[in-house]
């Protein structure tokens, strides 16, 4: 060991464009849409392809994979013996049905890009590698065929019950437990512990563009409310049932959907609200509606405007519902808490953008991302570079190589100070002025 | 030939109940479900074997049978000679999926029965006839299977083209001209032509039953307007969006459901409004929905309100769109127009059930009936009788016999009314006061 291995560290180094380059475009090509998007909805078979192949790519370059009982995929490298701390870098490798490209798969693609680049850093210096690493494949981060989002991680998290988890399923009745099963990720190994978490994503929304910023650490993460709602009504025909007779379900959706708005417009501090999702029974064209069943999403910065809002709507639905003849019932409901990232982590991602001049920004994170789950186990934070026009979840989601190259640097600076820190945080300020 | 027939002809003559229960008993077996009902979809092989078996039960008694290019099964018999007026009775025998036994099968074999009876009557007095029948056996009444509805009667009348009507396909992509073809209804005769349409039916709604009435002629069949109106947003994430960004379908979807049942509220007469089906795009619960399409109907006994309706929907889209940033645009309107059945029909028909003694009532028809159709080329009528509890288009629809009685006698002794007119509807009250 040399006496002053910092020496020969370079500051700010870079990571290997052309193999995240490369990475994006491979796993671009599963599920690929043909028009720039993929379709990749989590359990499907183009979203076990995708792991099949970052699981050989991974194991090709030393990495040791395990899959855990909800079907996070690791891959772990051991750099620094076996009591070093580990940094655990990750994203997800599912998408929303006919998603963007980016979302999720940056994270993944980068973290293997951002730790091949740190190896073959060290190797051209002298330094001692003090930490260990894994990649985190999350499973269902989402939550578009099964409910919740965030559910692999949640699990890791300790936050919901593996079997609780393995018993969600998708409209047509199949379990996350028999999905997994069928493409072959439900593991039998212990997830590996980790000391913090890294993760960079493509933001969702245009307000990094707006302020020319390239790089955006979250700082908080905004809590939500999945609140479904069931509106039963008496199914009958449109025809002859006179209008005073009838129980209309839709009807009474469509009254609850408009007033769900309408609470976002009359809170008194920053409440997003949203029914995304109605299952309409029997939804033929000249029967009244039996039932309908609503996806509402409430969400806030802050926990007291979350708790208003989910008064307000119950408030709200006896006299909606009435209005329609139906009845109306809030049959399960999904707290994700309002939290903070680790602010240590926050600004040693500034610190790290500024050492390569990205003009940077701070942001909330609004929707789930699996470090909202991490965090609350292990001091975690999201790295945001923008995405054009603010678009995500679409075929014409897109970050250009530069920004994505971007994101991946800063991950790698942070590494390179967390590791000159000896993997402690508290350290990594002084370590690295 | 008498000097006055009249008088060897008694008043308000009753049918041969055994008959109509026997042809009852036997149509109900084509296809019975073992529970009451009957699942008896048009073209299928229960169809062909009830409408072989009534062939076989009409040849048996004389009647010559054709079928038209359409497959509508006609059974004619000449009582008077070859230029005397002629009197069709008909309804249909193919019934909705696991429907009810009287649906249709009832007219038909009520018509038989009438005609049967009314031979008999004749037999035993001097009476010379004054007119020739028909029973017609129409093609796909009930649209289930092929749409639209009304498909045989509405080629007979000229309303819809034979070509057309032939290649109309089924959910399996089987068209009616294959399917015809198949079961050996694809005919080549002449349609037979006729000079007025009578019909009994069971009624399908519990309006009668609720008034205690036994006999309802329809006076008006209703308008409808099936409009199909396309909600454009933009598909864009729940969470990072902010509210005033966002351009959700679904929210201006709601804000049109609500405004079409406010149309039913402030029509200053009778309209009946619906939305009972939304195709949401992508319906995920965390996408603002980009696309919804609903499938609305408008109804109403007068043309005007009908007019009145859609030019009230057209002028309010925009304003509705506007309000969740959408747009809004009617993309197709299937229209039936509204109409009224021949008034001579509708007072001959109570001065027959007031001749039974009957309690009566008036009902307009909301859904389609094969009069519907052939009133546009002859006066039509239908006589409605009871359903109990409202049920029909499911296996506990159930008429009593003695109902079913009551209706065919009152079609017998309008018969009977008409033939001592000569056939001349204008004389039919002079002729039998």
């Amino acid at each position: 060991m040399p006496d002053d291995p910092d020496l020969s560290m370079p500051d700010a180094p870079k990571i290997d464009v052309d193999l995240l380059s490369d990475l994006m475009d491979r796993v671009s090509t599963f599920g690929s849409t043909g028009d720039g998007g993929v379709n990749r909805p989590v359990l499907t078979d183009a979203h076990r392809d995708a792991r099949d192949w970052f699981r050989s790519e991974v194991t090709a370059r030393g990495y040791d994979v395990s899959v855990d009982a909800i079907g996070n995929l690791f891959a772990r490298i051991d750099l620094a013996g076996p009591d070093a701390p580990v940094v655990m870098i990750g994203s997800h490798l599912d998408s929303q049905p006919f998603g963007g490209r980016f979302d999720g798969a940056y994270g993944v693609v980068g973290a293997l890009t951002v730790i091949e680049s740190w190896r073959r850093l060290i190797e051209d210096t002298a330094w001692m590698p003090r930490c260990n690493y894994v990649i985190a494949d999350w499973m269902n981060e989402e939550g578009a065929r099964f409910q919740p989002s965030l559910l692999g991680s949640s699990v890791y998290a300790g936050a919901l019950e593996l079997d609780w988890a393995l018993d969600r399923r998708d409209r047509d009745g199949l379990s996350v437990g028999d999905e997994l099963r069928r493409i072959g990720y439900k593991g039998t190994d212990t997830a590996p512990k980790a000391d913090l978490y890294l993760e960079v994503h493509v933001e969702g929304d245009a307000k990094m563009e707006t302020a020319g910023a390239r790089i955006a650490p979250f700082l908080r993460h905004w809590g939500a409310l999945k609140v479904r709602i069931e509106v039963t009504g008496e199914q009958n025909h449109t025809g002859p049932t006179p209008m005073e007779d009838r129980k209309d379900a839709l009807l009474g959706a469509a009254y609850i959907i408009a007033e769900v708005k309408r609470l976002s417009e009359t809170a008194t501090d920053t409440l997003y609200t949203s029914v995304a999702r109605v299952d309409v029974s029997p939804n033929s064209p000249n029967i009244v509606p039996g039932k309908a069943v609503l996806f509402t999403e409430l969400r806030a910065p802050e926990a007291a405007m979350l708790e208003w809002s989910e008064a307000a709507l119950r408030a709200a639905l006896p006299g909606l519902a009435a209005k329609a003849g139906v009845t109306a019932d809030i049959v399960s409901v999904d707290r994700r808490p309002a939290g903070r990232f680790d602010g240590r982590l926050v600004a040693l991602a500034e610190r790290s953008a500024d050492a390569f001049g990205y003009p940077r920004m701070q942001l909330d994170t609004i929707g789930g991302h699996d470090a909202v789950a991490v965090n609350d186990i292990m001091p975690s934070i999201v790295i945001a570079v923008p995405s054009v026009n603010g678009v995500i979840h679409r075929n014409d989601e897109f970050t250009s190589l530069e920004d994505l190259a971007a994101g991946a640097n800063v991950l790698l600076d942070m590494v390179r100070r967390i590791e000159m820190a000896g993997g402690a945080l508290d350290k990594t300020v002084e370590a690295t002025p």
